[in-house]
């Protein structure tokens, strides 16, 4: 029922939106039910009546402009609904109009090498007799294609579209996933994966972190000792990056490099230790933090190795941008050193922020010179640097406003660390630009986007997976979708389904915490443990670090490390505990939903301990299977007073609360996803007044 | 207790064979028992007293000869060991003896192309001080180091490798993997995986099926067409293919190519239709089975072609080995072809047997020029081939052993054939070198070893994992260990030990199967149909082959595609029933156990109706969910009349027959598990006579 109702407010939403929408969208008592299965959600969408099968007399192809990329969109598209739905679509277009179509009507390719303005409207027309995709360019087309694949839906006895009609545009340019690369290495294979997942969910900027105090990621033919001393042997061969280039265009993705200087340069001065400003031996930090290696920007030198060192990246990245970082640095080693002291008493550079700002200012021609515009971190931002520079804002929104009304475009990502382990519904809380802000239209046009960042401190190849998915794709959601598409709950509903897609397309991120479960407990068959696990998630970022001190080489194969976060429980357990008080005497379905949990977690304890017993790592958590059992009869109790209306004994309120807040303390790196709704069962108890 | 005991008897067997076998290797009571986790079992294993604690102080490192590929697999071992214990292990080698190490010694680096003959053989031996490996090659180190890694165990408190002196040796010398790469093309990455999993069990031969009627899958520069017009485009370039050489190298594997000629040909011929004995036009060809396309062996031009291809290939393939096929070449269209029946008769070949046997002399001595031995199918084997070249028998033991009496050295794949989905136990009955033979010494040693077959109508890159493994492992287990390790239920424990290893490697075979059931469902929470499909199997090769008639293009998403051949139900269910008939009035854990199983089976019946209900895939099975719920309570049936001792009434037997038989019946490419325990379950009730 909840369900039902949140959909239909959504589909009467977006109807409204709809200029184009038909007035006939409420299903008839005779057809099915339209369920929006799309995420983002699309600008325009009304509903038709009807649906279109999905049988092999299909068919598709291209009337107007095709290219290769198109094909191979297109291609793509059928292989996965091959899978999906078993059915074969020929790409011979019928002739006979009569006969189930998808014609991709595309005007043309779109820009040689994608921009932040690129065209990537299309819109989309499903009658019970075919399909039509219309584009202005083949990035349009190939949101198209992600939005028809996420249309279809199936009952027992066959796979259709339901009938539509979808107008849409990204209400942002710029809608990005930064991953960090250097902190840990992520090959190749996971880094296509995650481009498909991007796709997916119409993402269209990979800014690719390669250079970090902790390692150098990337193949440089003129200074092979930058990867070759400074990666631990863990780096990209230019002929990889140029292979992520292409298969990221394909995607209609842009690739931003990031080379992050001043600081965080460590280990580029493992091999060129000319570069730095403080004294050596260097090596490649395997500790996390701000550290005080900055690179040397009196010397001339820095800015030949720089110019040689940019126009040879520019050849492999054609994207417009270059990101420069140019965050964190603390300036010690430039104070520590006289002779860069004496350069900035010439220069009138009065702190470290104007030697900064020389170096950005001399970083800029050489981008220029490259054809590059820059991109960088919220400490850029200086009255001296042009207004073509972008602002990447860490900081929050109050410094993209402030760079906005000074003239300067910029991308919004506080709010978006997803290393920081936070709920997706904080995430899709954040807007980029807020209903409250006092911009001007001409200064709101200057928010160009927001991008999702994944730091690695904390996560790894075999966990990368489940820390970007799938939360990212409610962010994505954020960064496409109109303004008031902001329901929570209908946005876990499709994030449900929307990461089943996403594990269709070989990401691991629901995959992963079985294995690793698995792993721990040393045999297959777990089902306490997933018991266990199902409520329990990371901690935090923070409370991770000051915890366990993470460092580069410490194992990420805790019980943390195994669970996403934000798992399905969380919103789940919420809003069946939200619906059940709503009535309790009533709400028979919730209450005996929440019967059934809470004595499964009694009965997992024992089944749990047994799991634990052969492993150091899972014995950690024996206190957690205990706090299981104690949440269950916690719960059991509280439905029970509640459904039968009855008042607790004096002191059982104080009771349970401090069992709740004994369970809600991180442990082991972990913490329970259900405390806010048991305390919420508990104070909805009524107690008896003591005697 | 079953366990227990079969485990005693394995151990008495080897410590039996071992002729440096310490008197002492009954546990103390004091210690835990030794738990032998090994898979294969060594050739000479005997158990010490203690064990050697895995802690950050223990250091690695090599005291006689070393080079890269001895460094890589330390560091790869040493890497999986942290993944797996949360313990750095330094490669910086203590100094101070007194400190617990790991040495390594290794004498030589070995062949510099690894040959038949390598000596694999290592010793190790652990005790509570540290440990010691010694080999003479480092492809024997890198064996060595495989069981270090598999004798890992721990308790709730910490990890260790337990006191063993073992001295290892492999019984045959081709220990092989094929996975046929034509039929369905399989991406790089999933190879690597593979070559990790052959790594773990000790396997030394990738066989690379590289060319079919259906693809033609590596890049030739000599002749582009090859790949570009016979792949559809899914080929390995050179460089991926010599990456895959290396990768394979650096963990003791040899890689031999497949070429399949004159037959399995049709691929080549659609860039290069003169190499044809038959008319165009040519394509490639996306149904399966035997075809009629075979080389033209009566023209020169033939024979450059292979000169020429087999030249660059060689270069690519640096193995003593270059394997031909020459299998199910029917002869058609050399019958048909006037100029060739003209050929054989002024060349005297009055059969096209004779024919093909003029052809492969002719190839043998362009493998010769080349530097390559020869290996072929049965079908190579006339008596004109010179002793050299070797058979790889798909026919079974006797030609394996008639080639061996006239002196040729064979490969036996016969009952190791992946992909007709029987269980490992019938793989690991299999011996290339069986007790019954009758061959002389000199006739046994030309018993090479054993290929596993992966062929792949009906295997892709999403499901070929599961095909794979874990029970090639025990089909390793046969080629390594000694004949008289043979006991299939401990086999199947330490199965299900090395299924969890070789997860932990990467490979998705266990994965897959709840990712795919998820896919299906369209829903992350599917427990009710977990339960079906883990007593579900895929039906047979020739079943799924006349009854789906799947050909290159069908999508391998059904429920049959989601299963793993031979799952843990399959051996688990029977031994415990096995255990309960022994004595069903007293064994009232067994008793326990299956009755929990039959409730669940019972169980699950309504919820997964209901995950049925929305996929047509799905759909298909709505019988196997009501059969489920038949078995459960004939199940239960059973139990109480053993258990009591009753009789059951007179027709009550032959009704339960019915059900079991229709329950066996294959429906939907899938069949049931548990038939035969079900089976011997209701034969051992008693039946009151009939009135």
């Amino acid at each position: 029922m909840i369900r039902g109702l949140t959909f239909a407010t959504i589909i009467a939403t977006l109807t409204a939106l709809s200029a184009a929408s038909s007035p006939a969208t409420a299903p008839t008592s005779a057809a099915p039910a339209f369920v929006n299965t799309l995420m983002p959600q699309p600008s325009q969408l009304s509903v038709q009546e009807g649906r279109l099968a999905i049988t092999p007399s299909f068919t598709t192809g291209t009337d107007q402009f095709r290219d290769a990329r198109l094909d191979d969109a297109i291609r793509r598209s059928l292989d996965r609904i091959k899978t999906q739905t078993a059915t074969l679509i020929s790409t011979a277009l019928a002739a006979d109009k009569a006969t189930a179509r998808l014609v991709v009507s595309v005007e043309g390719p779109g820009d040689a090498v994608q921009t932040v303005d690129e065209d990537e409207s299309y819109s989309l027309d499903v009658t019970p007799f075919g399909a039509r995709l219309r584009a202005a360019t083949v990035v349009g087309a190939i949101h198209g294609l992600e939005t028809l694949e996420q249309l279809i839906q199936s009952d027992m006895n066959s796979y259709f579209v339901p009938a539509v009609s979808i107008r849409d545009t990204p209400r942002f340019r710029w809608r990005g996933l930064m991953i960090d690369c250097a902190r840990h290495f992520i090959p190749v294979d996971v880094l296509k994966h995650t481009l498909d997942g991007m796709a997916a969910v119409k993402l269209n900027v990979f800014h690719w972190h390669l250079s970090e105090d902790q390692g150098f990621r990337i193949e440089s033919k003129a200074f092979p000792k930058l990867a070759g001393l400074g990666s631990d042997g863990f780096f990209y061969t230019q002929d990889q990056a140029r292979e992520i280039v292409a298969y990221a265009r394909d995607r209609g993705i842009r690739v931003v490099p990031e080379f992050d200087m001043p600081g965080h340069t460590g280990a580029w001065f493992v091999g060129y230790p000319d570069l730095a400003s403080g004294h050596g031996p260097f090596h490649i930090e395997h500790e996390f933090g701000v550290f005080n290696r900055v690179m040397d920007p009196t010397r001339e030198s820095t800015y030949e190795f720089l110019d040689t060192f940019i126009g040879e990246m520019a050849a492999i990245f054609p994207d417009h941008f270059l990101h420069i970082g140019g965050d964190e640095n603390n300036g010690i080693e430039w104070k520590a050193n006289p002779r860069i002291q004496n350069f900035m008493r010439e220069h009138g550079l009065n702190d470290t922020a104007a030697l900064q700002n020389y170096f950005n200012q001399r970083l800029l021609q050489l981008l220029e010179k490259h054809g590059k515009r820059m991109i960088g971190w919220d400490e850029i931002l200086t009255p001296a640097l042009p207004k073509g520079v972008v602002i990447q804002s860490w900081r929050g929104f109050g410094s993209l406003a402030a760079g906005a009304k000074n003239g300067y475009s910029g991308v919004l990502s506080a709010g978006y660390y997803l290393n920081i382990k936070s709920s997706a519904e904080v995430h899709y809380r954040i807007d980029p630009l807020p209903e409250s802000s006092d911009l001007n239209p001409e200064q709101q046009a200057r928010i160009l986007g927001g991008e999702a960042c994944m730091w690695t401190e904390q996560a790894g190849p075999q966990t990368i997976d489940s820390r970007i998915w799938p939360r990212t794709a409610a962010i994505a959601e954020r960064l496409w979708s109109p303004r008031n598409v902001d329901s929570v709950d209908d946005m876990y509903r499709r994030l449900a389904l929307e990461s089943l897609r996403l594990e269709a397309l070989g990401l691991t991120h629901i995959s992963h915490e079985e294995a690793a479960l698995r792993r721990l407990a040393g045999v297959q068959q777990i089902g306490p443990l997933e018991v266990l696990a199902s409520v329990l998630e990371p901690v935090t970022f923070d409370d991770q670090a000051s915890q366990q001190h993470p460092n580069q080489l410490t194992p990420l194969n805790q019980m943390a490390d195994a669970l996403p976060p934000d798992p399905p429980s969380h919103h789940n357990f919420e809003a069946l505990t939200r619906a059940y008080l709503q009535d309790p005497a009533t709400r028979t379905q919730e209450k005996a939903e929440l019967v059934a949990d809470f004595n499964t977690w009694i009965v997992a304890g024992p089944g749990t301990l047994q799991l634990i017993a052969g492993s150091p790592q899972l014995a950690k958590i024996k206190g957690r299977a205990h706090q299981l059992a104690e949440l269950g009869t916690l719960g059991l109790e509280a439905i029970s007073y509640l459904s039968s209306g009855l008042p607790a004994g004096a002191r059982w309120k104080a009771g349970k609360f401090a069992v709740i807040s004994e369970a809600e303390k991180p442990q082991a790196l972990v913490r329970f996803t259900v405390i806010k709704p048991l305390r919420d069962l508990v104070t909805a108890v009524a107690e008896a007044p003591s005697k």
